[in-house]
């Protein structure tokens, strides 16, 4: 029906070129109004979601965003964006910061992308045929014992990981965290903080999947979400089923 | 006597032309030696470094880094310098990480530079004349309780920290990270592993502390560390006194 990809790409690089102007610049972050789900919409999300809004609304798709909440159309099609992951990160100047699109048909993964605009890499899921990175494939890479790094999220919970670990990354933009876990820059990504919507992990955790990790909450359960704005869940994503067994231990 | 600004962006920009093809490559992290310092040195690391002794030998000073140590050349100038900060970063194609060089003159700070590769930021300190950031005065903002932002590195010590802040980053490139807090980018760097070494630190420490950052050790005494690249040491670096307190407290 839809190319998803050429759509995906081309809101991308709209986006891209709106928002990246704004850099570091004090200006993208003002506050400029509240969203659905309560928190106060910044200048620069704002940009954003509009370029999406302008593309998706004509193909008369159901949308779920963080900023305009649920558009629902009845379509069989769904997708669940967050054009500005790690916005923060992009306001202060930190080059951190992606943009992630997730498709459901009839609520099956069907296409995510995620694209980098720092480094324009463009991450890509099909689920059943793979993910790729600027159209090659990528795999999580094989977990080390005594070498592992894991973007971990806490506020004291299941601190002892930081023990058995060797490197822990914190890096503000988790839908490209996730991606990092499927090109094997990282062992896994822990959120354990009841923080974070479908709206921002939909696509990495699509695309981690179909790279080989396993995602589950934080009991270990395969990791369920509605496609809605307002949810929001723990998740545990890693490339080994020793570590997520030393993460579940540890978090009791 | 030297020109340091035009020497340092000089070397930076040799660096990057070298190493930046290499960047989210298997091959920049491929082992090829042992630091003196007893750390495993990587394929990067060691073309950085190499460019940096091209330059900075025929000027007879001294030089302390991490994959050569100590080169004393009895001079009155030492050059503290980290190549590439962050290389983990660099080789697992995750895009924060820099180039590092601090000059001391008789073990006084005379200069410092840092340059983000990724974003072409050109950071500096000149002591007692204040920090820029491609040419333009930078300040550490101003503190705001309940939206405190904290760059922070522990095994557990002090985890308490992270239910009276609001946001924790872990980067992974002290130098980087030290240039975001004299930005305004955060409120504070931390690292309570006696980890980081003064290669690591010594340039992001003077541009902070020149966009007036407090810096201390972990008992809130003034940092001091020699010119060595085998020392490690703690560093708490922040934009208020409160803050400080605060880390400290929890601390014990």
């Amino acid at each position: 029906m839809y190319e998803w990809n050429e759509i995906a790409l081309q809101i991308a690089k709209e986006v891209e070129k709106e928002i990246l102007p704004l850099f570091g610049k004090q200006k993208a972050g003002e506050f400029i109004g509240v969203s659905p789900s309560g928190d106060k919409t910044k200048l620069v999300d704002k940009i954003a979601e509009n370029v999406i809004l302008n593309y998706l609304e004509p193909l008369d798709v159901n949308i779920v965003s963080e900023e305009v909440g649920t558009v629902d159309k009845g379509s069989d099609y769904t997708v669940v964006v967050d054009p500005l992951d790690g916005s923060y990160n992009f306001i202060r100047g930190i080059p951190i910061f992606g943009f992630s699109f997730a498709v459901f048909k009839k609520d099956e993964p069907f296409y995510s992308m995620i694209y980098e605009f720092m480094t324009k890499s463009v991450y890509e899921a099909i689920p059943g045929k793979g993910a790729y990175l600027n159209g090659e494939p990528i795999k999580v890479r094989e977990m080390k014992e005594g070498a592992v790094a894991l973007n971990f999220y806490t506020r004291g919970r299941g601190i002892g990981i930081l023990q058995k670990i060797k490197r822990t990354r914190v890096l503000g933009a988790i839908a490209v965290e996730l991606v990092y876990l499927a090109k094997g820059a990282t062992d896994g990504v822990v959120d354990i903080r009841n923080y974070v919507r479908p709206t921002d992990i939909a696509a990495g955790v699509m695309i981690a999947k179909e790279a080989g990790a396993i995602v589950t909450d934080d009991k270990g359960k395969e990791l369920k979400f509605s496609l809605s704005a307002a949810e929001k869940t723990n998740i545990i994503a890693v490339n080994d089923e020793r570590l997520l067994k030393m993460i579940l231990d540890t978090i009791g």
